[in-house]
Order: structure tokens, then C-alpha cells, then sequence
């Protein structure tokens, strides 16, 4: 299939670059931002309206899918574009996360993990072999390898075995994967532990895998750590590969990694706010509940171009989150989308007119004052 | 405005007519099917959305818009219209069906009826002049005069009572409307007494409305007895004016109330049925919670048109209520609604080529034998 990943442009005075993507469902604008699918649906949205968002690829979870309907049934169906009425590309995690995450049942040893599925309790086990069989069944077009996350804070010496363990598994992974078709991209872990990044990022870059993740960040350790981490393994990963930071984030912090040289994200954020009346806007987080909004005729937020924006007011929004309607969450869940959409698409604007680090900086320095942040 | 209500053709042998219905928001081809937004929204479907299935007016609840946001912020917000982002035609009905049914605290005098709101307790009054007002402030486009609704079975003498007080009601309404582009309609009360029938039809066929309604029938007195009523009431409203079977209904009420003349419907069955997995198709009702649909590729109905069945299979569907997604109830709502549509867009159609009758009579058994049929 040719190249699968090309620069465009670069900024000067930082790390931050446009690039194509291009995959088995079509091209990608990178920097990209990718909402989640958790269990083949972006919550409270149609394809049409994901869509009508600008995004281009969603991302689905490997560990939701392979437990409900399965990943034998989705693969019977069609495939997850099928399943999921979607025709553009689609990202799976490895499931890695999750089973360490969602599951205090676990069992770890060299071959994976075997867990207790949260909905009824019954047994699955879960590794580099497995992990990359079932994504070759749901049939996503970037798919990852199978890793130990850590979580925040982490001992020295778990974290440590971790690294060993998802190096190991990655290679493992690769061997596993059997669908030319869908790239595997390699995990990064590490913590905030720059040596072990290193000694990670090494290892990984070896194994020449298409593309590399940044994964275990996002997990409490604050923007500032965050970004030190970021800063030191994006530059250690291929500059004609793309680099995703998993999970992320606030806007400082999608802002930030892109300065650093990221072209990837995804992240829960604009469906889970959305559907609790959390709306992001430039100018801080309005909470569409207050009764602040009940005669607000003003729209979520002053020149959005979204759906939601173009036809509701805030009070009609307050309105259907009162009485319950599904509609409210949907609406906010819409706007977040296209906010982190109009966000994206203003950086590779900005990247490609050459003038990115002054506005980064500005950019990131505005949501510091009003709070759309993580704690630093 | 000029003629409000133009015949098209009529059924040779039957009552059943097209027609086309003019309004502040534009012109509606009768019959026509009026999908229900309860609190200012179609449950789980956007203003786009419902669009799409080819609905041409909603119906929405005074009763449930006074309590919440109230008649004064609706109309401070700029009416229904702006704040539901409908810009076609709405109807609004009187809040008599709800103060009668979701009330137990209620007291009856003359002026009306005094209640408790079902949500917070607070008392309110609501007679012809109150639910005039708030629907002048609502702003739809064809309002309801405020009527006595009485349940089934009900005592001759509560009905005959019933039947006088809404008279007298109706009166009061058309005294008290003061807003000349919303079509103000009295409703015909009286059970499936057809003495009372026509008592209350002659009364308020006197007063001159622009147009009609059959109330109080759908509430579980069963097909035959409906139908009956409708039957008899019908023909004793003005051929010239628009006629609204309230509340019908499941799809052989609507094609057996078309034969009687009747020329617009409403029903939160599409909806209602919709959120709990019910399709209606032309061969019954599909439930895609069942585990046969596990793998079941088919489209909730061959051949039909809409978004759900253009784009999932019945197999999605499931996954999507059986893990918990909005997106199945938005997608069966849609379908439902369709569904409707497509019924009434045939039975309009049917008039037109002038073979109603025989089709009708095909479809009714056809509905009966697959159970999409109320009681007889």
C-alpha cells in the first residue's frame, strides 16, 4: 500500500508536524483526534452525527467487544465498520488497559492476564496472542499490541517488570498478527520514569513496528509530569512513523503533546462531560444543569459551528436535561466532538501556516486560566 | 390566510380523503401521522432526525411544558418552535388528558380543575382560559380547546357530565383565544355513547371551529368499540374541516379511522415501543432484545427506507440495547416513526390512485393477523 505515513510540514520552532495517515478505510489528517466507541457506539451519537462532528476514525474498545457480543459474532457480522455502520477507519486497543483497570480479579504471569469479566464474572484470559487475534476478528485498521499499563503511582520495581513484560509482548504481538491489511502500532510504557521510557522506547523502535503509542499517561500524574514524559519519548520514536499518546486529554494537554511531536489522540472526555451537561468551550467548561441558563438564549458557546450550536439555546439544552430528555446529552456530547474537532483541525491550521508555537503557547496559557486543565 | 383545509380527492367508497392543511409553518398533505415530543423533544431523535423519517408536525404536551420550563420561559425563549429547533408545524394538546390521568389529587369545579403537580407537589389551575393562555404564550400552530377526558369504562352519568362540561369548555376557549394564526380546535367528547357523541359534535359544530377532534377514545376500550365511535362521530363533523382522532394509534386503528374520514393522528407508540426494542414491521412486531437476533444480518425490515435499517443489522440493534447504548433506542425510534410515515404516506396514496378501500381492508386484516392490533 505504498507509504502509510507522510509529513507534510513541519513547525520550526517545535516538534509539531502535519502528516497523511493513510489506512485500509482511507486517509487521515494528522494531528487527528479520535472520539471512543467504547462498545461499538460513540455515546449518544449516530454514525451521520459523528460524522457531521469532522472526525475522521473512532476508536473501539478490543476488552468491551470481546465480552458483549464477542469477537467470533462481531466477526460473523462483517467486521466492526460493519457492525458499527461506520466506513472510515477505526482504532482497537489492545485491551490491556482495561483488564488491569476494570478487573481486581486478575491474574498476571508471562503469558497475559486472566480476569473475571465485570458483567457476569466468568473467566477469559487475556495476552499478546489473544489480544491480537481478537483485534484481527473485529478487523479495526490500527490496532495495538498487548501491554502491562501501571498505574499512578507506581513502585519502581513493578513498574520496572512491566516495562520487561510489555516488551516482551509486543514481539510477541507482532509475531501474532496476521492482517497485513491493519497496522499494529508498538505501546511505549514506562510511567514517568524517563530511563525506562528510553529502554522501552529502544526496544520498541527495533522491532519496526508502523507506528507507536505513548500509553500509561493520563492516569493521575498531572500535565506537568505528563508533558516532561511526553517531551522526552516522542523524539526517541521514528520521525516518518506516527506517534499517539493513548487516553489524552485536556486540551493543554493534546496542545502540549503536539508540540512535543504527537500526531494522535483519544480520549472519553467529549461524550462522558457531554452526557453530564459539561461543555467545553474556549473560554472554560459551562455546566449546562445551572439554573444560571434557564432563560439563556445564547448557544453553548458563541460562533461553534456544530449542530447543537447552530440550532439550541443553552436554556432549550438545560431544558432537556431537566426533564431527563436523551436529547440534552446528546446535543453536548455533539458540541464536545466538534470542539475538539475545531481545536485539532485550528492546529494543523496553525502548523501548516508556520505559526504554531506563539499560539500553542497562548493556547495553552488561556485553558490554564479557565480551568479546562488537568491538575498540575 | 384564505381557505385553511383543501380537499384533494376522496375514496369512492369510503369517507377517506387527501387533503392539504394550512398553517403558520406551512402546509401539511393529510392524513398525517404527528409523531409526539412530550417535553419539547421526540424522545432520543434531533429536529434533523425526525425530519428524515418524513414526519410533517409534532405534537407537543402543554401539561408537561407548563411545569417545566413553564408557558412564560417558553415564550421568553421565543416559543415552542425556537426552543425545540422545529420550525415545521406543531400542534399542542389542551393538558386536559394529563391533569384527568396524572393527577389523583385533583378537584373538578366549573372552572376547571385544580392539581398537583405530578413532580413537585405544587398546586396549579387549569381550565379553558389558563390552557388557552399558556398555548397562546406556547405558540403552536393548531391548539386544543380544554376538555373533560373519561376513562373506560365510565358511568353514564360522569360521562354525560363530562360531555356537558367540555361543551361549556370549548365555548370558554374559543372566547379566550386571542391568537388568530394558531387554528384552535374543538375536541368531541363522550365515550362510546354515541347519543352523547352526537349531542357534543352538533354543540360544537355550532361554534364554528376551524377544525375538529375525536377525544377520549384509545383508552382501552378496544378496537371495535373505537372504531364504532369514530365510525358514527366522523361523518357529524364538517366535510370541510380538518378531523384529529386523538391519541391513535396502532397501525389498523389509523387505516380503519382514514376510512371514516378522519385525517390526522398522533401516538407515542413509535416512540414509546421503540425505547424498549419494539419495531413495528408490515409482519409484526420485531423485539431485537431477543437472543435470535444475535446474529441476524437482516435489517429490522427488508425493503424499509430508514437510517436504521439503511445502515445496521438487527444484530447491531441488540448488541446496542444489550449493552446499554442510546443509539438502540434512537435507532428503533427512528425506525418506528418511519414506519408510520410509510403507512400513512401508502394509505395518501391509496386515496389518490383511488383504490383506498380494498387495500385498507387487506391491511387491517393483515395487521390483525400478525398481532399489531389493539384488543377487539
Amino acid at each position: 500500500m505504498g507509504k502509510i505515513f507522510e509529513v507534510k510540514s513541519r513547525d520550526e520552532s517545535s516538534n509539531a508536524r502535519t502528516a497523511v495517515l493513510k489506512t485500509n478505510h482511507g486517509a487521515i489528517q494528522t494531528p487527528v483526534f479520535m472520539p471512543v466507541g467504547t462498545r461499538g457506539s460513540v455515546k449518544g451519537l449516530t454514525p451521520d452525527q459523528i460524522t457531521e462532528t469532522g472526525s475522521q476514525i473512532i476508536l473501539a474498545n478490543t476488552y468491551h467487544m470481546m465480552l458483549r457480543p464477542g469477537a467470533d459474532i462481531v466477526a460473523e457480522l462483517g467486521g466492526l465498520h460493519k457492525l458499527m455502520a461506520w466506513d472510515k477507519p477505526i482504532l482497537t486497543d489492545s485491551g490491556g488497559y482495561q483488564v488491569f483497570s476494570l478487573n481486581t480479579l486478575n491474574k498476571i504471569n508471562d503469558n497475559g492476564v486472566e480476569f473475571a469479566s465485570h458483567i457476569d464474572g466468568k473467566k477469559y484470559m487475556l495476552g499478546p496472542k489473544d489480544s491480537i487475534g481478537i483485534q484481527n476478528k473485529l478487523g479495526a485498521d490500527i490496532i495495538m499490541a498487548f501491554d502491562e499499563c501501571t498505574p499512578f503511582p507506581c513502585p519502581e520495581d513493578r513498574l520496572k517488570t512491566a516495562v520487561e513484560k510489555s516488551i516482551r509482548w509486543a514481539e510477541q504481538s507482532l509475531n501474532a498478527h496476521d492482517r497485513e491489511e491493519q497496522l499494529l502500532f508498538g505501546i511505549v510504557q514506562g510511567g514517568i520514569d524517563l530511563d525506562l521510557r528510553s529502554r522501552c522506547a529502544e526496544e520498541l523502535v527495533s522491532m519496526d513496528f508502523p507506528g507507536y503509542a505513548i500509553g500509561g499517561l493520563s492516569v493521575g500524574e498531572g500535565h506537568k509530569n505528563m508533558i516532561r514524559a511526553v517531551n522526552h519519548t516522542a523524539p526517541l520514536l521514528p520521525e516518518n512513523k506516527p506517534r499517539y499518546l493513548m487516553g489524552v486529554g485536556m486540551p493543554p494537554d493534546v496542545i502540549a503533546a503536539v508540540k512535543a511531536g504527537v500526531d494522535m489522540f483519544d480520549c472519553v472526555l467529549p461524550t462522558r462531560n457531554g452526557r453530564n451537561a459539561f461543555a467545553f468551550t474556549q473560554s472554560g467548561a459551562v455546566r449546562l444543569r445551572n439554573s444560571i441558563h434557564t432563560k439563556d438564549k445564547s448557544p453553548i458557546e458563541e460562533g461553534c459551528d456544530c449542530y447543537a450550536c447552530r440550532n439550541f439555546s443553552r436554556a432549550a439544552i438545560r431544558h432537556f436535561f431537566n426533564v431527563g430528555e436523551m436529547l440534552g446529552p446528546t446535543l453536548v456530547s455533539i458540541h464536545n466532538i466538534r470542539f475538539f474537532q475545531r481545536l485539532i483541525h485550528s492546529i494543523r491550521e496553525k502548523i501548516e501556516e508556520g505559526n504554531f508555537s506563539s499560539w500553542a503557547d497562548e493556547q495553552i496559557e488561556n485553558y490554564q486560566k479557565c480551568g479546562l486543565c488537568r491538575d498540575f
